[in-house]
């Protein structure tokens, strides 16, 4: 089975359905509501789980009781989370979501800055057997522990390049791909054109680039050559983590030995399908989903 | 030691504190953040608990995730949840709140409705032996239940008659004590005068009555003149549960054997204390504080 390593940030979502978005000070009743797994990484991992690979996740938790939920959803999910740290008296991640019948969100995050960003325990224990590793910009220490060990042992180094890339900058020399945001990509580069920021990003690093853009897709640079792939077409009812879930599903297509190209269609199925329906990660869709999805598409 | 039988909603509240109300479908940063076991009657349990009471509660819960949460957090205060009933396939009770720093509160809640109200599991398991039963009105069937237990073994039977006050006729007729939140007696009684109301809830029960008015303090009905016990004068930072932690008191100190003017004295004591506190009911104090606190004021 295909391995892969990935660091980031794991989180606990608490989504709440709304008729309309609550801008007093007062009380409101949620038509539904639902708890929700989330942050890049762990998205990443759920996706990987989900099409067949083996996820490690490496993350910063506290040990505490969102903590607790937090694991018990991944290993529910199979990810691995033996790389994952607990910090005694550190509070684990948790955010409020609303989203109202039009399908706009309000998030408000809580992150707790007491928890040690240092990677060195990380260093460590990271394995030397794996197919490829994906990083996020949450958590550049552990970004840059993950990539030099794809770099150390001759795997590809995935970097889920999202804004603000402010500290990531070692992890982006490290990377062997890079695949921005578009915010990602304008915040790094000053440009707002992608295509110029493609080009003004290639003078800063080796890596592979492309830059992912929502409804608009893919467009990556192909030996210098600016090449596109489009968002399949789907009814969206919730992108929430589809960007996460793309970076799982693009990591796991390279540790597989599909190319750039294959692994940006395979990586782009598998987040169109999750778009189709409500509940962010949950609704990632399995390898024989994505496998019919991409028949039907062809 | 003396036991209180409490009977209503147990739920866990996310609170977040901000600096400004988010009005807007976008991303957040929280300064702050807790996670607080909320919801009348277990907020009033452990008032009990903290103030060197036996709490015996009677709830309903999902078994689910954030019903292990609840019941740990009570367990914690040393709560005795035994007669919790939890649901398969139910989901238990989870708010998200807001609190500016202003300390204005924006409060979004999610409930199951699907959870049945029904309470004749909690009659066959009612035990005979307390000193005072408390019951809010989000769960009418309940509050009858333990209601009636109080009748029948002539224990203080105390009503947390909170609005809307539709569903809870009977348990006001149960009742041996009706404790109206000020907007619970209008909702009652249709009189926007505190005093007018409560001589027109009397022409409806033969309960003992009053209201609890937040800092204008407690009114009630000492054998048809109209009394007043002005709240303690306190540095209130945070009222959330204020009421709840009273009405706990207030059954206890019914318990104990105080008489109702006592109990009123002593409650309002400890929920002042608690105001003076951030963290909802994460606040109230023990019963050293409570009697030095009342020292200090006679």
């Amino acid at each position: 089975m295909t391995t892969i390593l990935i660091a980031g940030v794991a989180v606990i979502d608490f989504v709440f359905s709304v008729d309309h978005m609550p801008r007093l000070p007062e009380k409101y009743r949620a038509r539904d509501a639902a708890i929700v797994g989330g942050g890049c990484a762990a998205n990443a991992a759920v996706a990987v789980a989900r099409q067949g690979g083996t996820a490690r996740l490496a993350s910063r938790l506290g040990r505490d009781r969102v903590g607790d939920m937090i694991i018990a959803d991944l290993e529910d999910e199979g990810v691995d989370c033996s790389l994952c740290r607990r910090f005694e008296g550190g509070r684990s991640s948790f955010s409020s979501v609303f989203v109202d019948t039009g399908g706009d969100r309000q998030i408000v995050n809580f992150r707790d800055e007491t928890i040690s960003f240092d990677a060195q325990w990380l260093d460590q224990i990271v394995p030397n057997e794996f197919d490829a590793v994906l990083a996020d910009t949450r958590w550049p220490e552990g970004a840059s522990s993950v990539l030099t060990a794809a770099r150390n042992n001759s795997r590809p180094g995935v970097l889920d390049a999202e804004a603000p890339l402010r500290g990531s900058e070692e992890a982006i020399r490290l990377a062997s791909h890079v695949a921005f945001s578009a915010q990602g990509l304008r915040d790094f580069t000053g440009q707002e054109d992608l295509q110029a920021g493609l080009t003004a990003a290639a003078d800063q690093t080796e890596a592979w680039l492309c830059v992912t853009d929502g409804e608009a897709g893919v467009a990556w640079l192909d030996d210098g050559a600016f090449a596109t792939f489009p968002a399949f077409e789907v009814n969206a009812v919730d992108t929430l983590g589809a960007g996460d879930v793309w970076h799982g599903a693009f990591a796991l297509g390279l540790g597989e030995g599909q190319t750039e190209t294959e692994a940006i269609r395979f990586a782009s199925a598998v987040a169109a399908i999750k778009c189709t329906r409500f509940g962010g990660r949950s609704g990632v869709p399995d390898r024989q989903e994505t496998e019919a999805f991409l028949k039907e598409f062809k």
